[in-house]
């Protein structure tokens, strides 16, 4: 099994709430950036799929458990690792973690499904063949 | 049964993206305020709450799946019901209902649990028995 | 003088950070519900503008002063004045407003230039005579 | 005089909306992103800070002109530069920028007026020497 894809997250202002912590939705947007970068890593760059395939990933299943929180400044890493994969959508398991003082701390974990999609009529179709191979 | 809490939310620039659709991430802040104004028709003031008890509730677990796409303008009609009740947290279930064009289509549903703990140390306690009580 | 139009916004956990007060930012997503729902009294919905019009309204300056922070489960009174007009933008003022324990507050004021735009190119263009009509 | 300190900024769908562009909010965020990397590279560190003097910084004043539209997958270069510097606030000028195909564009220009307050009570106060010191 390949080892799972990093992508480093710093914590800002932007993604606390009054609680003290990073509020929880924020995420899916930190599984969002990870999955991007490793789609990157693979050649796959979002906007330009669009524009020649006029497709585009679409999410359309997530489920996350929160563990311990993260706090303004924690440097986050966050892993990306296909654990399915079907011609019309992939699962991604995707996890937070933070080290600090000598500890490695799973912070939050999350199963993700994207799906492939005309962009106009957002109905489902087939992931582009070259994707699928860079997908392998 | 006790049907659902509804509350309508309307979609703005801030809660769409470049797909022309709203950010997925977005229904759970919907679900959030949603569930915050369910507790609120039951007497039940989040920041008030944190004041006197030193206790707040929090996410532990959220799980979505999503079937329809919403847009610019649209006006959702969100949910919120509990599923399951303990001493330590709550289930809802959530639905995020679109209703336009003599049509009512489910765009969204999710489960979400939240665990009530004190808000210095972030541990786990039991929901104070003044909520218990109203959520009967 | 025509007076300014008013629009309730609730304060909840998302629009918190970790200073326990509003994150600044968002009294920019306040200021444009408001605006938002202030065209919309005039019957101008701006998604079907696009579709009819391809054109769109896009913010090109902002200005902020913040005087006093907001909390979770505060209602805010926003409001939206056009101070303004041309032929291919128009310049609002923008209040946030805290009406608690018999005061009432202004929390922060800005200044928001929109501009009228192609939806396409993003090129800019005068503002459509039916909805200039509407602003008189 | 100095040059300006550089952060670079990745735009995802998170931080793009329904015109097809970034949302013109957000750009505070990437401001304050550079500003606490900027404050990170003199050795200061927010979190900390508060832990150890009880004090913040807040902004208190914003103003933002929008030149160009920054998309999806697109990497800014986003510039913080103290030009005021008082006992109690700093200002910065903030820059965005655009490498892309040969050019480089100025997206957006912004002043951010950050005030040195109590955590606790909000109350303005001098913004304590250590800092004014790494400031110079």
């Amino acid at each position: 099994m390949k080892s799972a894809f990093k992508f480093p997250i710093r914590i800002y202002w932007e993604d606390t709430d009054a609680g003290g912590i990073v509020f929880y939705a924020n995420y899916l947007k930190f599984f969002e950036r990870a999955r991007t970068e490793w789609l990157r890593s693979l050649g796959i760059e979002q906007q330009s799929l669009k524009a020649q395939s006029s497709g585009i990933f679409v999410v359309s299943e997530t489920q996350i458990k929160y563990f311990l929180p993260a706090r303004l400044d924690d440097l986050l890493e966050v892993t990306a690792q296909t654990t399915e994969k079907g011609r019309a959508s992939l699962v991604l398991t995707q996890q937070a973690w933070l080290n600090a003082k000598g500890e490695r701390n799973l912070l939050a974990e999350g199963t993700i499904r994207i799906g492939w999609v005309d962009s106009q009529t957002m109905k489902p179709g087939r992931i582009p063949a070259q994707i699928l191979e860079v997908l392998q």
